[in-house]
């Protein structure tokens, strides 16, 4: 199963509670089971937060999962994937199940343990 | 499913994080799949820790999950579930599963995420 | 001068905050110059915090400054001292000046930085 | 008297600790007593951190106190005022009495309660 954090390296909630968790759960789970991908959905201040600053903000936090950068849309702030998963803003953390289907979606700080056993939950499905 | 949180009420470890977890676990699960229990398993200091000093901890701590006190034994100071469940010290935190079954067995402070899968992969189970 | 800090061992509050940060004051400042005590003013649960009982609090929490009791009043639960300086509950932090007054009275949680830079000012006075 | 705190915006000991800090000893403290002087000291990761960067990390952390960027220096990666002080890195918090003097260098993170004591402490100097 996937993990989706998505993120803005400039967005508080991001750096304080939302990465940490992401890390959290890439060290604790086996990453055979759960691959965490870290997405980056710039929708403000997109001068100020570039592919450049993104390298030294993934080096300076230590992140070690994959991170992906959202790619920008023709027409608009919101960037294309963030656009198509119907995000409200960062931090946002998607669980997408085995069969690719995405089973939950929350938005803001979300409790360890809440996040773990629906982590667990859809691992435990056959 | 049963989960039992061994305590002692002057243990720093169990004031700061084992109780307050075990309050979060009682706060997330429904009741009806989950059960919170404590177990006050006093082994030392014994006087410092009656039942009257525990009923007033419960008050002032605000604990809504139901509190057993551990029997003490005739030949020593460990409590008599503390010495047949074999736990180390507290806190403790143990998960039975649906059959009874003891399934996880743990000592000091343990990780949310890693609590919060334990608990729904056993509630995952048929 | 003194930072007399007021307590119960069974109130949350003052395990959290009040005490840790008593302790912290204890390390920082030159004994010579602030001597940091304890007072325990028990005004609920009286049976629940007995001498006995703070005797293991203090030992497991690792309390190292000096710590008093306030002695009972014949006519009413509030003690004696914290009676006498008008305590409105704990914690309670008081200083007082080299002479002898009283003259910081808080409840509650303090910042530290406000807590170090009161203590800091009356120990410039002249 | 000046807190001058100089931090870096992708140094993660400096948005947990040393801006947090600040921005306490600004909200604590008359500014007419105590200015809180910020200073982006970019000495790594030039391009990663530029004024735009900076405006956008000012507007999310909501900090409310003056911030001044550092020139860069002709002949290396530290840049002049960073230089000229000594810093070892970032955060470092400097203290400059009401003469103009500094008085307090310190690297990293520091307490609270030993930082207000510090303030008050030069203050109170006639």
């Amino acid at each position: 199963m996937v993990v989706l954090h998505a993120f803005q390296m400039l967005c508080p909630g991001c750096v304080r509670d939302g990465l940490p968790q992401a890390q959290r759960i890439h060290a604790l789970f086996d990453p055979a089971e759960v691959a965490v991908v870290g997405l980056h959905t710039v929708f403000e201040h997109h001068d100020a937060m570039t592919s450049v600053s993104l390298r030294a903000f993934v080096h300076e936090y230590r992140l070690t999962f994959p991170i992906g950068i959202d790619a920008a849309a023709d027409d608009g702030p919101v960037p294309q994937t963030m656009h198509a998963y119907g995000l409200r803003g960062t931090p946002s953390l998607i669980l997408v199940d085995r069969r690719g289907l995405v089973r939950r979606h929350g938005f803001g700080a979300e409790e360890d343990l809440a996040v773990g056993a629906a982590i667990a939950a859809l691992l435990g499905e056959r």
